[in-house]
């Protein structure tokens, strides 16, 4: 059943994709057994209808829900909770986790056969559960972006390099997510100090480090 | 000159340097000529005031000014931008960068060549630019942390392990922080379906959410 697989679009999951199934020798471009629809979500539902009927159809957005590809009943979604590039090839996929969601008993054996193939790491991920799943994933990667990108902005106002935040990042995550620094320790004195400072060189960071501190503080 | 270092407290960053002073045969008991203060901030001005005049005197705090060490002229600071634990030893200094504030060049030449010999990569760091400086390790790390542990909140209401996050953020960082994802496509309507998905299942964290959705955006 995934021995035919064709991967419908080319932007940073879909060329991923397409280069592991090529190296696994399943990709083709028409009689697939598995149609991925790796397109932006709004253009799920109309690459899904453009699907003839027959094969299993697959989306692998994290926040759309499987209803966009109908009226294929042979339908599932395998999102892998992954950034992409189109710098790397289809060793990215390798190690990254992948959310099946499925309808079907049938539907959820073929989702962890394609994540099998592709090398991710399967869970099931329930319809219905998608939308909180998916905010965590936007807080965990692209959040982490925007941290960066602020805590940079902020090392620059001292003249420091933002290159020099990348040991401190890396090890925050080897480290298990240890909590260190002025909330851990209490010291409400620096939060306030650093607010303060933000109100004067970063005024439109400030209400993004007040909500984050309350948020580690409870 | 820094052939003589003491090292005051056994914290986190104490254990670390003074395993690395250790390592290069200059951690002593007495008759130093570093005095390392590797002491809780509030603590930092008692400590120092503890240390007979002559040598000098150095602390490690980010957010702490200078005049914390007074009445010592012969005084700096350097902060290691990097999260410890006492797990670890003193190979997790290496690759870190530590920022070097001094009143003199003098100072300066000593916190310079403290840094080097902890194996720290050396930055000039001004002492009225230390407290939006840390707001901005704090941001980079800390907060960090708040983001993995509502990520993972979130996972987990919809049954999805903590652990499928690390691939995700650590290839993050491999990318350069590259923004994907809604945000990054102008998919405002994800955002708004994770903003209700979270005001339902965890309301303590829509406002954190917001907040780095508005920061992200602008």
């Amino acid at each position: 059943m995934v021995n035919r697989v064709q991967v419908v679009g080319r932007g940073r999951v879909g060329h991923a994709f397409a280069a592991r199934l090529r190296e696994r020798g399943v990709l083709v471009d028409d009689a697939a057994g598995v149609v991925v629809l790796c397109v932006p979500d709004r253009a799920i539902a109309n690459a899904a209808a453009q699907v003839p009927r027959g094969p299993w159809v697959c989306h692998v957005s994290g926040g759309t829900p499987l209803s966009h590809l109908e009226p294929h009943e042979r339908r599932f979604g395998l999102h892998p909770l992954q950034t992409f590039t189109k710098d790397r090839g289809a060793e990215q996929i390798d190690g990254a986790w992948g959310g099946v969601t499925a309808v079907t008993p049938e539907g959820r054996e073929v989702g962890r056969a394609l994540a099998g193939l592709l090398g991710l790491r399967a869970f099931d991920l329930a319809d219905d559960r998608r939308a909180v799943y998916h905010a965590g994933a936007v807080m965990a990667s692209n959040y982490m972006v925007t941290l960066y990108r602020a805590a940079a902005r902020a090392l620059a106002t001292a003249g420091v390099p933002a290159e020099a935040l990348i040991p401190l990042m890396t090890r925050t995550i080897e480290n298990g997510f240890d909590l260190t620094g002025p909330l851990a320790r209490g010291d409400l004195a620096t939060v306030e100090a650093h607010l303060d400072a933000l109100g004067r060189d970063l005024p439109d960071l400030e209400a993004m480090y007040r909500a984050l501190a309350e948020v580690t503080e409870s």
